[in-house]
């Protein structure tokens, strides 16, 4: 199964619908890097740009100005996954079916698509790609006999298991579709008399678009005729919205899940710093992960806050390789302490998360170096022991440190004089009302499993 | 007059001298993004190689493995400037003379450029671009009958006005020189068996090279036959380093004219609070300018510290236009607030400088749209009413705002409650240790004027 | 329908199988240059590349060194037609299906696309593209339970009508079928332990393989476990290969249909000197059309050959636009005639066609511009008066000038002083054994006819 | 002394000089292919485009129709010799002197730029490139106190000594000059109000430009206030036009020293078969060197003219590698020859000249290989023996087949039945009125010799 967070932004009923689209992903590009994509209906068939790399570098004002003419679109970025990254994978996907040209946009990761796919081939189903998306059009496809595209699409979703919040263009139409736990965000923005699709809010605010509401889990947005209509696409489950979208994944303007997620992201500093406070001369997070928690840290602490580590805006996302006796360069030359600050000093870093803690551990020998004193880790997240069957591509288990290590163990590897991970009880007290999360990274505690014999490989292509 | 900041790299005895040049114009980049370029000395020629854009496009693998050979090497940043931004301006400049291979790369401005031009031109001197830096190099030629290299340098040194720190790489040499006056930086640095010149000390951070310390005043550093010799080129006149590069130009991590930034920017904000202190909600900067005296500001006034603009750190540095309904897109699509934390707030911003205002402007008129109750401005410098002749590219004084306006007539324009400069004598105690600093800028003393008759566009091509 | 000329080469068991298909293309080239493409089996799965524009641009060292690994190979490159180009219709086109891999290669067209898509989309089946080769995909999968790939593309031929040139990559075999009529050509080559399948022989040439024979009209060749095997796909028909190969698509080094193309232009010529002899001072081609039966001709009757009008070799595909009183810019930049071989001249022209004569007309009147005394055109083939069902993009109907306009009125519109046309008869004889070629675009007999119902523009996308 | 052919052309007075400029250069592109740039005069400065490869590569629309503004321009194309080929060569060469902004494109090579180099650098220039064009500007800029540019330009003549044909844009003015000798062409043409200046009458036919005469040796054209003038710039010397200009450089539908080069040719084939009859089945050129001469041959000998080599017109100028098994494929891949013409047959071949005589040597074997039973090669000038000094880089003596062996063991090294070199009175006959031609390469009569000491290699760089 490829696991990937994605992006998506739907424009309907706009003059300049891709270059709103283009905007929209360019607020959403913290969600993937990989990839981005933009398909239009021109009023008699769908248009499409997709390329490799940002978005910034996928479209020029010839795609946007001439060449992706209409009044609808959908767009999608992906996330950039290690290994074969392939200009055939990236989205919007689209296909011809009778008078139907379709597009779709997908975020999310479906959990039984091994038996669906095995059961399309068997009728005779030709595949172009290995993504999920492509089965769900197939399935769109044969649930379409003598009925509107909105009830195959229904059909198709009670099909699959799994996560998916979903963009499609259906000629004219755009619809939208949420999975029925609701993992992943889907919110509904409106300008003018245009209507917005969007994965966070920081898309609605640049397209200075008002923030309506969520589209609720199991429901299908349709827009069609200048009007939106709702209808439930498959029955609601127990609603599990995606917990690390607040911690790490949304950007910090935006508002996912009806959460704040600024507020929110203090708000684990705030409990954090109750739950392990330290004698500490000051206190700083890396940039940019763990600012927010570490400004609420300082907030309930009383510790100075500081930036003592250095980000140069220049780093891309490829190096040329430094000369041999340059070690850890690839750590360096993104984040530089501020010598001044370091030396003698008792300092606690925040951090959002640690995955396989190698990184980190470079940085903590760094400060080391320069003289630094104390050095107390707090980490604004539960351990994470689990990986994520719904669209999040955490290490596999072998390679996630707090799966195979005690925290003191960590301590040690990464050379900490403490180490705290923010409890599960106080993320919840952080988040606030709860929402039903799905924290399954935390506690393996899963909504939904993928059928048995379906390995995490199984449909690596 | 062309102005411009830039970066210099020198790298002395390194097997990879083009590799580690690369770097350290790497951790220079903010010093610069129009051009970059890079000279070696291979044994027998200087090999170049220059480009628009910013270090990651302008050098690939094949240059720094391959074409750029030899053990020492020259590299130059320069500053984006407005108008043409030509390949033939980029540096380092090479030129052939006798036996010698030269290429410069000079970061400052020279004042008297029309006349020595115009005297140069009547002995027969050709000019391939209206680069300060060519002059110096004709003004070398000339010099250089029965003398050697570094009395030639010496000798045009004496002959030239204004601001220069030059980087020479001349067949194996490599020369560095500071102006008498010291407007500009540059440091020396030690790694193994490899010496490095450099702008700042962020660059012998990243190639993990010792802070030695600066090249002074009017000092030619020559290194030569792998030792490294120091001689006066030019008589030392009083001090006059740039406060500006303090203030907003130096990387905050960087150690310049022997002053810690980081530290230096605080005290500013620390003296502005005790200046202006305000009652309000929270203080915050607009990143990545104000940041650090926005700390000191917190620290000082004991306001919390909000990080409550977020960056998009995805936009490049074109864009292509957005649709007619999106107003003041190219301002907000690289700051969005965060809603919750702005509505019914008191807010003090700090920011590093105003230039024209034009930009704050449209970012409170948002933060108002968005509820802020009050929104106070401290700036963490002096009112900005004269033009720099010394390297600068501040805009004219016709359009320097508090060149023309009162403080409270800005104040109005901007739309604040209030608004408040750090005074002179607070930025004098906030950077320690008076070492003559050149404040031209805020005083309109200036240490060098430039010959009369020569206006500001007298050059310009 | 889409009509296209196309080349093919398929590389069966050599160690650098990608390189081989590219050398391959690169000798068929002239057969399109609109895209090219290559798929290989590396042992578990296919790689490709495919590009828009010519074989030199499309790939790279990258890919025939390193990406584009695997011992079998199978290449296309795709005719440029007016109209949309793109990158989604280069070929070969992939599927995936159960566990195979599918890549298939297509010159030629097809005629019942309409009704077999119909039929498909009833039963669910997706499309991605227009191309004929998607349907001949999903006829495959719907043929495949519980039968071998093999058997698939036989039931798939039998479906489908036209003519079509195929070669499929299905795994590590490799699958060359040819329609029942034999319309479009395809050869057997072998170089040691490699089979070569290819469009022409000029591939087998620069590959250095021995040409081996034809596959025949409703032949299947399967190329598996190391050897070449040969069954009957469809039964064959009568023999129909295109007429117009000979005259103009293949290379004139190649052997096509059996036959040696060189010789039978020359011939061509032969029999126009025979048919329409003309009292003149020399006669010449256009180069490159025309040259080999301008060889002919000359030989006949006794008339000097000339090359008075100059091709310049560096004209690529796409012009900058001349400056408005440059006439005619775009005929006169290709070819410039020797102005002191014209002046009062009478002169025989060679043509191998003539289509809508705008072009031709352009250089008559340059000609009498500089002088001649008389024009004379000799044609190489019988009037075009019909349009080809079978994958030649001859314009329509309605631009054909010959299918509306007499001889004599066609010579008046050029500005000529005679014209002739080859005989169909004449043309017969030049070229040697009747093996019942399709004369449709000649003498309107179709071999197979569309569709009722099916215009030319029913499948445009 | 870096030697190269290459092609020039000046536009005066028209609304789109650039583009007149670009379609002339791609008229010239036979002359050279490694690099192309265009320089206009705007009304104030002057606007340059330069770039490494063929026109077409170079110049897009936006150059055209946008950057390069002015109704004046020059043009050059340099020809592609082996080692270094850098954009810094490139020309035409630009300068800033005093008031003047200058440009200069180059045709030919000067002898004594050594010593000229030697006592320039001694008063000071400054030198950035190793062209011969660079000395010639420092001249100009060493003679130009007091005087007009023109008289500059005539001084700066007096002092050089070699071939050269230079177009100069001085502002507003366009300046052309030959050498006293003549070596390289230069020719006037008008069309409308408009001057051109051009290398070959090729470049005027393309632009609709009437032919008006050559530059004479020693002549200076200048081109301003709307008028052209002309004054001698140095005392003509005996006239000695380059002869291979005859033989091989010019575009076969050129005038070129006032004689038709298509004619000249085919006489030189006229002569061949009269100085070295053969009986054969037939007579071919290799494409498309040759093809004027065996054109001459075949209607003297009455022997049939085939082109059973066929040119792949696809190759561009690199190439991937072959797989190792594929021997020769360079050579292989432009020309395959036609097997049933070649089977048997008894065969003149008529190439334009001899170089080194590997590449010829490699397609007698594979002709032999198809079985060709007699092979006969004529060459339509007479033995290479002697380097030029003139601006034509034939290899070093050391590398000229013709100046190290006998013609007969040439004929066996190549695997020949028989070869004949045209004779020196027979070239002499096939040109007509002796011009006085430079024939320095086959009799080693220089005119003028490079000043001793100067050997070679002295200033490659």
């Amino acid at each position: 199964m490829k696991k990937e967070n994605c992006g998506l932004v739907g424009i309907y009923n706009h003059p300049e619908a891709a270059r709103m689209a283009y905007f929209g992903l360019y607020a959403l590009q913290h969600r993937g890097q990989e990839s981005a994509g933009i398909v239009t209906w021109d009023g008699s068939k769908l248009r499409e740009q997709r390329g490799m790399g940002l978005v910034a570098d996928v479209f020029s004002e010839r795609h946007l100005g001439h060449e992706l003419k209409g009044g609808n679109a959908i767009g999608h970025i992906r996330y950039s996954t290690t290994g074969a990254s392939l200009l055939r994978n990236a989205q919007p996907f689209m296909v011809h079916f009778r008078d139907l040209r379709l597009a779709i946009g997908h975020n999310g990761n479906l959990l039984n698509t091994v038996a669906l796919r095995r059961e399309l081939e068997q009728e005779g189903s030709l595949f172009q790609t290995s993504m999920d998306s492509e089965i769900f059009m197939h399935l769109v496809a044969k649930n379409c006999n003598g009925v509107s595209i909105e009830e195959a699409v229904a059909k198709a979703c009670a099909r699959v298991q799994g996560a998916y919040s979903l963009l499609i263009q259906a000629n004219e139409k755009i619809i939208g579709v949420r999975d029925p736990w609701g993992f992943r965000p889907l919110v509904i923005g409106r300008v003018g008399a245009t209507t917005v699709l969007a994965s966070e809010t920081c898309a609605l605010d640049l397209l200075e678009a008002e923030y309506i509401r969520e589209v609720e889990p199991g429901e299908m947005i349709v827009l069609d005729k200048g009007k939106m209509q709702s209808r439930q696409a498959v029955p609601q489950e127990k609603r599990k919205p995606c917990i690390f979208e607040l911690i790490y994944f949304a950007r910090p303007d935006s508002v996912v899940f009806g959460e704040e997620v600024y507020a929110r992201r203090k708000n684990m500093g705030r409990v954090l710093a109750e739950e392990a406070p330290v004698d500490a001369d000051f206190c700083m997070p890396f940039p940019d992960s763990g600012v927010y928690a570490a400004l609420g840290f300082a907030q309930e602490s009383g510790l100075p806050f500081e930036m003592a580590m250095i980000r140069n805006h220049y780093v891309g996302r490829t190096f040329i390789q430094p000369s041999q006796d340059m070690r850890d360069f690839g750590v360096r030359v993104k984040l530089n302490p501020v010598k001044g600050m370091i030396k003698g000093k008792k300092i606690v870093i925040i951090e959002d998360s640690i995955v396989r803690g190698t990184t980190i551990r470079t940085r903590m020998k760094k400060l080391r170096e320069l003289g630094a004193k104390e050095l107390h880790l707090r980490v604004s997240c539960p351990p994470i022991c689990n990986p994520c069957y719904y669209g999040i591509d955490f290490s596999s288990k072998g390679e996630l440190i707090a799966a195979n290590y005690s925290v003191s163990d960590i301590a040690r590897f990464i050379g900490l004089d403490s180490l705290h991970y923010l409890s599960l009880d106080g993320l919840m007290e952080a988040v606030g009302a709860d929402q039903g999360y799905c924290r399954a990274c935390f506690d393996g505690e899963y909504p939904e499993l993928p059928p048995e014999g379906c390995g995490k490989a199984c449909l690596e292509t």
